[in-house]
């Protein structure tokens, strides 16, 4: 998609309409755009459910023979292909060779995550010895926390987001217990300005600076999972390097999703899940950064097995021989059926890069983003007509592929019916629908097709609400 | 298997004999006892592999189309036919449907493991809601340790076994340094009298009663891994709790294995793997036990999002409603791939009871302990002849499954003897082979055939022995 490189995704677009003859909102651009990306061939790396197939679908109202309009890779993503094909795999090996396989075969189970380790190091900007598969997400946060969390009387805070993902918040409050602190005191949780919905950098640097020496860690989101805000992360961590703080992101919803360089922003650490954009099945195993700077400095406060040196890890002979960096924080051995899908999603991910996916995703978000503004802009010569905002940043660099959407008619229902004709999105509480064109298998089409479809759902829903009010 | 219920295994294996005109090492008395085994329908719900897909197995000496003898289950328990198909719906359904996987379903991805947990709590001997599936083991380890040990100046020792799993040894070990304090004061690893390669109960007891009031922990694994000792789990938590200790278990080689009764017993706390004797593939979902008279006085000292109420959970407030009991302590969703092959395990172990199964044990451990005195004791007479020495207990009520076998020749050389000829067992460093007939799915012809093939082995490897001496 070269020739819109660096075009405003407005341009682009009426570019391509004008060389067609139609309007930027038809069908048409949507299909020419498709033609003309070079990593459409992903997606049939993937396995795309069927509309039929969506439990809520009305197949009154749809073709349900239709791939489903898949928008919500930022809660679960689709599966690889290669999933099933890899599980086989190490399902035959234990059928055909037990304990065996813990050494033998393609994936040998003593060391199957260390094998991917590379792979996912490059997805998330890493060197391979700066990251760890283990766990989930939530465990990788404690462990990391319990070392780079150190409060003393004087520096004792964690500064995060007010509405950070609540096993977040959790998992910042306990810690700040642990340690004999008071979270009413040493949380400090940071809110937009009045009125606004996302954080100013400008606001989070000015925090960060005033308050900085009573910091002890700064922990965000990568990409705010409500709002979708992309956070500056090579800013905020440097400006928390420059008041003597720690600082950490959880990368849930980033990792996968924007061009992340977490060696060379000097990121602490990090921790983030892989069965969001990362397309490793519900629950699947997560990732850990520790920056290879505290290599030897900063070590895990909690030890196991797996933290032991694999070349003499089972002589068992109770003497510590802790690997360095975030290694030596494994407790557990790995489970070779949570490595089988992610391995079978990051080589989908090794046949491209970070970058062509964020050039791809720069495109396909802000068309999504146009056609809502052409459509739903809010018009004050029509009060009534139904109208939806995003409290996404409309800065691309602000934000990844997720746009977080508002509607001025009740959300339940136009999410309802949107569900009925084939869309898969998700809701979250109290009132943002959340829409995820993944660049790695989503199309232009998809997008066109969930606004033309959010039309039919809005229609719906607001003449059920009158047909409903009708009978009051 | 009710003939011989109660009578020593030697006389059963007498008279069975006797009834049968052979000799009580005949293949026909394993035969025998496999016609009669009430359990024997069981093993029909595993893959046991074929010699020729064991990898060291060396056709020339053994013929490949046969099961192997797999007696390794202490290590890695064999895959359960419908583990496959469990995934396999999984797989589909998160194919078919993506993210509604979470809540439609067999086994809805949000609270699939929540739905196996009856099945494990009857494994265990605990009440449902005392059970929770999440992690591995040493996580869990780790996360109940940080509630359940709280040291104190005078109260600040853990007891252990001295040769501690490993894992179980830095646990404990940096839970104690987490602390302030330091493992060479509050480390009490608990070591065999000189000679002997077990720990005596009554020495365990006394130690208790001795020192009691300075252990805060008594943690003690259920089954010992190296030497296959099984505690006394009721009379050290007894004595435990007289002296005020709390007591908590590793039950990673129990569980499965022997009769638990976790409740009961009034054990506080407890945490097992699941890819040995509960046959869940490698790197399983571990489980964990907190008793129910600790449900709303002890809790969880990290939390995640996972503890909070399911019934509100995804309403992201941010305001943390714990469950309460062990229930709390669950930080991420945990993955469905790993609940799928558990199930399947589970619901085999659901066919019968523990009692049962430890019935079997008891008559499947006593034959391969009698083969094995038969031919390898020690004899004063023929100095040279090897020998094999048992250091599990001969008591039954002190052991598992497992026997752990020392020789008076070059173990590794026995132990590829052995696996050329399609037999799976381990070795442990420094010496031990650890030879574990599962009563879930070996048979009696497993152990006769084990210590026939145990013949062949030793002999050709004393003939390598004599063979490379010679050409020295
Ligand atoms: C007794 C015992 N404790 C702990 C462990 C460590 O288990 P994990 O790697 O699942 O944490 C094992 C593993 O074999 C074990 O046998
Ligand atoms: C931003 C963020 N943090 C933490 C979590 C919790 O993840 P886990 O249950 O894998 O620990 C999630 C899950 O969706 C998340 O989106």
């Amino acid at each position: 998609m070269d020739f819109c490189d660096g075009l405003p995704v407005r341009e682009t677009l009426e570019r391509v309409s004008a060389s067609l003859g139609c309007a930027p909102t038809s069908a048409q651009v949507a299909s020419y755009l498709d033609e003309h990306d070079r990593l459409r061939h992903l997606r049939e790396k993937f396995l795309v459910p069927k509309i039929a197939d969506l439990p809520p679908s009305d197949l009154s109202l749809v073709d349900g023979t239709k791939d489903c309009i898949y928008l919500v890779g930022n809660s679960l993503g689709l599966q690889p292909k290669n999933a099933r094909k890899y599980l086989d795999e190490e399902l035959d090996k234990w059928a055909k060779m037990g304990v065996h396989g813990h050494t033998e075969g393609f994936r040998p189970w003593a060391w199957a995550e260390n094998n991917i380790e590379e792979l996912m190091a490059k997805v998330v900007g890493a060197k391979t010895e700066e990251v760890a598969l283990m766990n989930g997400l939530t465990v990788n946060l404690h462990l990391l926390l319990l070392s780079f969390y150190k409060p003393t009387a004087t520096r004792h805070k964690i500064l995060l987001e007010d509405k950070a993902f609540p096993s977040d918040h959790y998992a910042v409050e306990s810690q700040i217990r642990l340690r004999g602190f008071d979270p009413e005191q040493s949380m400090l949780p940071l809110s937009p300005r009045p009125g606004e919905d996302t954080l100013r950098t400008e606001d989070i640097l000015e925090v960060i600076d005033k308050e900085g020496d009573s910091i002890a860690v700064v922990m965000f989101g990568g990409v705010q999972y409500y709002t979708g805000q992309l956070f500056n992360m090579a800013a905020i961590t440097e400006a928390g390097h420059r008041k003597g703080c720690y600082v950490g992101f959880d990368c849930a919803h980033a990792a996968g999703n924007v061009e992340l360089k977490l060696h060379d922003w000097g990121v602490d650490f990090a921790c983030w899940c892989s069965y969001k954009y990362l397309n490793s099945g519900a629950g699947g195993i997560a990732g850990a950064f520790v920056h290879e700077k505290h290599k030897h400095t900063i070590k895990p406060v909690l030890l196991g097995w797996w933290g032991h040196d694999l070349k003499t890890r089972f002589q068992m002979n109770n003497e510590m021989d802790l690997q360095p960096g975030v290694s030596g924080f494994r407790l557990s051995n790995q489970p070779i059926l949570l490595i089988c899908p992610l391995q079978a999603s990051l080589e989908v991910f090794n046949m491209t890069t970070m970058q062509e996916l964020r050039k791809k995703s720069y495109l396909l978000t802000g068309y999504l983003e146009y056609l809502i503004q052409h459509y739903y802009t809010k018009d004050p010569a029509q009060p009534h007509k139904p109208h939806v905002s995003i409290i996404t940043p409309s800065d691309p660099q602000q934000r990844g592929c997720q746009l977080s959407l508002c509607f001025s008619v009740p959300i339940t229902k136009v999410f309802q019916e949107l569900e009925k004709r084939g869309v898969a999105c998700d809701m979250r509480e109290p009132s943002v629908l959340r829409v995820a064109p993944v660049p790695l298998y989503n199309s232009f089409s998809d997008v066109h097709g969930f606004v033309e479809t959010l039309g039919s759902a809005i229609l719906a829903s607001s003449q059920r609400t009158n047909l409903s009010r009708g009978k009051e």
